[in-house]
């Protein structure tokens, strides 16, 4: 096997599918993207002959070596190789394209398509099998029990393997800290290589023939409860969700995996099936285990002066470090404030709230509904909650937000974190939805910081609202560093915004960091002899209707602009200034929104540009409105 | 115990909260409204002295009579009555408004709070007990899942009974149809009441104790799996989850509910606990057992008569009967169609469907997440996945719908019923945000019928976009009637709407059923001399932009109107009509959407009226709007 054979289909699609968990959003649903290799037939896999198992051995080292290398020029992240063993075992036995093969690639969970197309397949007729591989991150959102109960109950055949990279085989694994946060994973956490399992089973097995086959059924129950007793702790979760259970196995000893996925694969009516991998290691390009794999990207800083340079790093402060020390400085002269998050991973930012009050402190996951609810209980019971979840993931629990919290009025605080245009993190982690659904909930006060001192106020506003639920949402990026000095917030009043600079004929009014683009707007606007009006709008429910109808009738345009889809703050503005008569010719209004696509991967700058939301296009917005085209044209050269 | 008892605040509160479960929109969150009722308080139940049993049941049959008396002024409803022992024996035990009481009274789960308040309860240093009841509805949903494994995790004191009013004690329940759509629920329904559970589990506490201190874990399994083989299926489920489990226990037996409350509830330590309490049969005034009580008011129709009978009662025939029969029509022609409900309760007009192609019918229930990822499965697998689901239920599926569905350009067909106002329902079960949070998705193609006919070709036109998702939303109630004779609908042409009667002046420019009010509104308007021209948008997204551009050309003044938010179709046509050019002066645009607020229960014309979305609304939005205030004052009178 030479490097010619790692420019094979199979070698590329795998390094591709390890690019997936390396960079997850860059690639989602793709049951069709593999070429097909399987050693009965005419593909470069043929080669694989006597010894398949040295071979794949050998392959797995060179697929190694090559995301090694092409990881150099990107950001390290440890997960993906984890899987090269796992992977090579699946196209060994299974046979892409035919059989579907879905990783859960992005955090959205592409496996629950699952069950939808077993079904479909059924219904088609058709005989190819249908594998999934989730994460144990999977395991803590509800609809996994969703997904994986029906999928019981269909009784469809089709192979769901739980690639576990957070528990490890070895002996210190234990030590680490866990990032498990419900009850399940927790159980999950307990496992155990089990050499004993197979054999009690078996006889538990034996024990049920000696019964007959009127005991059928009571045999199955010895069966499953036996390995219940035996095997790890959460494998009759699944069973009693109806997926027969399979595991621990070593995600690294490819010999292992191909047996039991061949096992697997040959039988012709299983129903679905669980096989528990658990690929917590990795393996050097020798072979050797080299060292456990961290869970995730974002782990806790190995020291409180790791934490300490993290934070004082000036450069690389973001809005959530910002809100983070904020709403610490509250929680010390508040005890009833407490935080919990959802969503997947957390910013590190959060550990200095954590570290601060650990008991007030909940991280939920990815079990954003239950993190809105439990907000909800939280308030219901005296506290002030925060609720950090990133924007993209608040859309998991919207019914939670309509139904628990704001028909109820439950003053729970929303911090929307990740909100709009995520650079590299691309459509599936951006958020450009939240304004539009947010604002819409008539309880609702939806507001946004244009800047980092105005995200430490909204810390001190939602803190002091107790009437109602609130919400403020901010990017993803790193702070404007307007002054930098300040901790502690005042609380702002609510429904008022402002007018930063004053000028004539155009007013921009901005609603949150979209604001800064504004003002530089205005410069290059001034450039053109053009004095434009910039207003911080700060809050989208309640509208400063003072503010829209001074900007209204001092000016001949009025320019909405924010980082969100139709329907949110422009969609608000035009309704107040529809009704309130001010649109029926007094004022042109021109609302800047996100466009009507999704915004691919780039740098923050790139999306920016493409989604036509930079200074530039703010300003050549305006020139062309004032009918100079031409200067239009000239601004966005 | 005299009827004076029965006004007693226990007594009423009994009967409000049977009122809760038998209306649940009209009664959600209230763990403080009941009255403090503890036999060792000075309170009316004071008076349950020597024999409390005794005259427990005789409360619980007077609370009984008094609810069927009651019952008698509405619709009949048999589950509310089942929970009358249940109800007694949680207030003789726990000690409201001090111990917290939460009942899953509507369908989003209030029940879900409970581990929010457990923890503010333990944060604020109280020492008060947490009380839930959940139906085995609820168990459908993924949440359950997050909020009860989250609950284990936290190891905080709860009390969470299960009222499972879908089973019986009685031997011939298991030939029942069963309503499970899961294989949770399934696994829930094999339940048995075993006599030997308890003697074994003792035995099995014993070999604990023999096994000595050391074998503790090892003892707490054996315990665990003990009762997993000997006792229900479905109770190892909550104990993986992190819940100890108690059950199951005759929900009509109040000697025995008041044991098992008493012991749970004097444990100062438990942790979650789930008690698993049947109370699938009614119990009449005597005491005895009546009948088994229907899982829900929904069932079947009895015998193909009666369906028969069912569909062709013309006065009472629904948007959704339209809908049905036109898809089993389309189903007919096209083998690739197929049906996915998700929602609590189905309405019973997809029977139809469901007994003309049973293979090609999936009730997912309240699992609307993963009806929503499942549709995507079946629509990769090349089927044509029609997934309805109510508009209050879909925002449940809204991240789904985002990432799994619209992000992807997944061609799922979306029938959103009950959609805007419900009526009786209430706000709970309203959809008022559908409108605005489809549109703003970049991929989706949102559409509404104006009557019947306009629906049947809505089916047809769903049926046909094979590239993409799209979606059409329709109300709850009676259908117009306008021709009552299709089945088989012509696809419309994408983004085209059409003017329904020309006039002159003023424009309303409907988007859905409140077409037919517009009509309306016309006839009013023309009583004072003013023809308006009337237009059926069809489409919010694409927009008919030549419609528009003709309505605002030939027009000075253009009325929106819609029963959804601000942010919806008004919002999309006022962005297109800005950018456009025709807003700066053209024309006069004025929107009516539904107000900034919860519409309380009532009738759907109250509501209407309330909301201002009548016909007499919108024509007098038309008289204001041309300076005939007197005139409009004169219509609302």
């Amino acid at each position: 096997m030479d490097t010619a054979f790692l420019r094979s289909p199979l070698a590329r699609n795998l390094v591709y599918d390890e690019f997936a968990v390396l960079h997850p959003a860059s690639y989602r649903f793709h049951p069709l993207r593999y070429s097909r290799c399987n050693p009965t037939n005419s593909t470069p896999c043929e080669t694989l002959s006597v010894s398949p198992s040295r071979e794949l051995k050998q392959l797995a080292d060179e697929v190694r070596s090559e995301i090694s290398f092409i990881m150099t020029k990107c950001q390290p992240c440890g997960p993906g190789r984890s899987v090269v063993e796992l992977t090579i075992a699946i196209h060994y036995v299974f046979n892409a394209p035919m059989d579907k093969i879905l990783w859960d690639a992005g955090q959205h969970f592409e496996s629950y398509f699952l069950s939808g197309m077993a079904v479909a397949r059924d219904i088609n007729g058709r005989k190819n099998r249908i594998v999934t591989v989730i994460s144990n991150w999977t395991t803590m959102a509800g609809q996994v029990y969703e997904a994986m109960g029906h999928a019981g109950f269909l009784d469809s055949n089709m192979v769901v393997i739980l690639n576990d990279s957070c528990h490890s085989l070895l002996p210190k694994a234990d030590g680490r800290p866990k990032m498990s946060v419900n009850a399940f994973s927790s159980a999950v956490s307990k496992i155990q290589s089990s050499k004993g399992f197979r054999r009690f089973r078996e006889a538990a097995k034996g024990l049920a023939k000696w019964f007959g086959k009127g005991m059928h059924e009571f045999a199955a129950k010895v069966d499953e409860y036996a390995r219940g007793m035996i095997g790890p702790h959460g494998a009759t979760l699944f069973e009693e969700l109806g997926l027969y259970y399979i595991g621990p196995i070593d995600g690294h000893n490819i010999d292992d995996l191909i047996c039991v996925l061949k096992e697997v694969a040959t039988l012709d009516s299983t129903g679905p099936v669980l096989v528990h991998v658990i690929t917590g290691t990795e393996i050097d390009t020798g072979g050797n285990i080299r060292s456990e794999i961290t869970p995730n990207d974002e782990g806790p800083p190995n020291s409180s002066h790791d934490l300490l340079k993290f934070l004082e790093t000036g450069l690389s402060r973001t809005y959530n470090d910002c809100f983070v020390e904020a709403l610490t400085a509250e929680a010390e002269n508040d005890k009833r404030i407490v935080v919990v998050h959802g969503g997947m991973g957390m910013d590190r930012s959060l550990r200095l709230f954590q570290s601060s009050f650990p008991d007030r402190f909940f991280d939920l996951g990815i079990a954003e509904q239950h993190a809105v609810t439990f907000s909800a209980g939280l308030a219901c019971g005296g506290l002030k909650p925060f609720c950090i979840i990133p924007s993209t993931f608040l859309q998991r629990a919207y019914d939670q937000i309509v139904e628990d919290v704001d028909m109820q009025k439950i003053p729970v605080r929303f911090a929307i974190t990740n909100a709009g245009l995520v650079g590299s993190e691309g459509p599936t982690n951006s958020g450009p939805f939240d304004i539009t659904f947010m604002s819409c909930l008539p309880n609702m006060i939806v507001m946004s910081p244009s800047n980092e001192d105005e995200l430490i106020d909204m810390v001190a506003t939602a803190a002091m609202v107790e009437d109602r639920p609130i919400c403020f949402r901010y990017p993803r990026g790193t702070i404007v560093g307007t002054s930098g000095t300040l901790t502690y917030g005042n609380p702002l009043q609510i429904g008022k915004g402002e007018i930063l600079v004053e000028g004539k004929e155009i007013a921009f009014l901005g609603y949150g960091e979209v604001v800064q683009r504004c003002l530089i707007a205005r410069s290059l606007l001034s450039n053109f002899g053009i004095q434009a009006t910039v207003a911080n709008a700060r809050f989208c429910k309640p509208l400063d209707i003072d503010l829209i109808r001074t900007l209204c009738q001092q000016h001949s345009f009025l320019i909405t602009v924010e980082e969100g889809t139709v329907g949110g703050f422009g969609s608000h503005v035009s309704q107040f200034i529809s009704l309130d008569g001010l649109l029926d010719g007094r004022i042109k209004w021109r609302p800047i929104v996100l466009p009507d696509r999704y915004i691919e991967h780039a740098s923050l700058a790139e999306q920016l540009d493409l989604a036509g939301l930079t200074a530039h296009h703010i300003a050549a917005t305006a020139l062309t409105l004032l009918g100079r085209h031409r200067d239009a044209l000239l601004l966005m050269k």
